[in-house]
């Protein structure tokens, strides 16, 4: 028979079917075809074909916007919002719309335009997630810009109209409903049993450990109890931090490393499939004391349909304990380096 | 500068923009390769292929899972839930199960394989809400079950493994978090203004009239406000009903005749995209007076990727008002078939 799973953040459902069941292996990725470093902006020696640069940690003595970048912040070019102007709110009757002032960044992650997350060096990775916060930090300064979201889309599937290694940050002028329903929640759990939910989830996955990918000190990858999507991972900081702004340096070198891994065993297992990686935390200058900021990874080798977008209940095909043995029985990338 | 608009029902937010502008022309569909009728189980003839008929309108003097039917419905072969089994609810530590009692069935619209829904007769298109209407009627009288979900996947993007005309239903043992969510947020409104949100909508959009697609007696089909994607439609019943299991036989003609319009529409405006259609309604047996049914139409044009999975915020290249001008100057069936 198949299982309901509740996921006790956000009581959503999710349906483990069993007469739909796949094999983690049957969602190993056809290859996407490759489009290669012709035209792509975000290459070395390409810095004037995006705009002027907002951060970059570079070798010294090269200037802004030439190469010699190890990791490189510019405006999208074609940007939803915009750091200009006046933020206005209008009512119309029952509606309410509020000019899109904003900032849209692209962060480009390395030089180079083959490498995947998992191929950086862990202290090039480090690097990747010191420019997220300090753009995250930066931004936070505007007292016009409410929330940042930063996240990643790897391959066409998941959203990446550009190939080369990059993730993006989008600023907004208000709060999103979704981050303040979760905020909520877990003001909620704190007030009935004076704990962070998260960081009960944390001891759950410690004690039980079916469902964990991997840990160090500071970060624990699991595929959460009622995972949406076959291999589904949630990383959070293992000591409670409610936003991201508040990660110091030797943490974002153990979230470097684990990213690396989680990352690295689900291309080398399902064929490197598209994904969405999305930051969730505090709203800007508005940290929320009980809630515990995190990292979700949501592989996209399932459709979401008409069911999933008018319940927010999914159909998952793999339960997470049968992907999570699957990612761990996935050779290492010496190993497969020595069959290549 | 781009605009935001919320939604004020599910107080979302979406980002009309206006960098990354589209013109609805932009979004012409390329043409889906068509697998044919071959091995189609759901094509007439081919009923012993599926699971027993739960629901047939047929030709008097024909047998049950034989041909001589016009609309027919089947459990799913490859069901998510099944109606078998006992309910039992399990506490595992923070987490919660439920076994996976339900059902979920198919209803094949026709017993031609190559029609589309707007080019059924209206009787016909009826004939098919009256199949939705009569099951959700029947499943709503066992306990065991909580909310019918009835939606149509059209096209392999927005999750139609098969190709043959068809719409789906899956009953839950639980009313879904986001159903829940959207009746509450329908008797807070009515709490504060003593009217029902949607009823306030239908007015607005009717003064308005610049977003509006199609009226009849019984319905009003347009796009909504605060769009999430482009040519994103809903369609109201024009006066106020909590549940769609209250529909009487003219209404449902009136819905099968706008459907009709609308998908054809769409259908010719961008040469067939893919559609999620959905249906919003009371939980069952709770209905709930301040909630108001309707349909949500999810044209699948645009790729939801990291920003909107951690925001509910939508980016949408169109703005609902250039949307429905082009859907309104597309040409109708009948000049499209004289110069075919």
């Amino acid at each position: 028979m198949p299982e309901l799973r509740q996921d006790p953040v956000s009581q959503r459902w999710v349906i483990i079917a069993t007469e739909r069941a796949k094999r983690p292996s049957d969602f190993i990725h056809p290859q996407e075809t490759k489009r290669g470093p012709d035209n792509c902006p975000f290459c070395a020696g390409k810095e004037k074909e995006t705009p002027p640069e907002v951060l970059a940690f570079r070798d010294p003595d090269t200037a802004a916007d030439t190469p010699g970048w190890k990791v490189r912040v510019v405006p999208n070019k074609f940007a939803a919002l915009r750091p200009e102007g006046e933020l206005q709110s209008k009512e119309q009757g029952i509606y309410r719309t509020l000019s899109g002032v904003g900032a849209h960044e692209v962060i480009i992650e390395h030089p180079e335009h083959h490498l995947f997350f998992p191929d950086y060096t862990t202290e090039h990775a480090a690097l990747v997630l010191k420019a997220w916060r300090q753009r995250y930090l930066q931004l936070g300064q505007n007292p016009k810009l409410k929330y940042v979201q930063i996240f990643k889309n790897h391959g066409q599937i998941a959203g990446a109209s550009l190939e080369h290694p990059h993730s993006q940050l989008i600023a907004t002028p208000q709060v999103p409903a979704a981050v303040r329903a979760e905020m909520r929640r877990a003001q909620n759990y704190q007030d009935w049993r004076g704990r962070c939910i998260y960081c009960d989830i944390l001891q759950a996955e410690e004690t039980n450990g079916s469902r964990i990918i991997a840990l160090n000190d500071n970060f624990l990858a699991f595929c959460p109890f009622a995972s949406r999507f076959p291999f589904e991972t949630w990383i959070l900081p293992r000591n409670h931090q409610p936003t991201f702004g508040m990660v110091d340096d030797e943490q974002l070198s153990d979230l470097a490393f684990i990213l690396k891994e989680v990352l690295g065993r689900l291309k080398r297992a399902v064929n490197d499939p598209p994904y969405n990686l999305i930051l969730h935390t505090s709203p800007l200058r508005e940290e929320e004391p009980a809630y515990h900021w995190h990292l979700e990874l949501l592989p996209r080798l399932t459709i979401v349909a008409g069911f999933e977008w008018g319940t927010d209940m999914y159909i998952n095909p793999t339960p997470p304990e049968a992907a999570v043995r699957f990612l761990l029985e996935t050779p290492g990338p010496e190993e497969v380096e020595t069959n290549g």
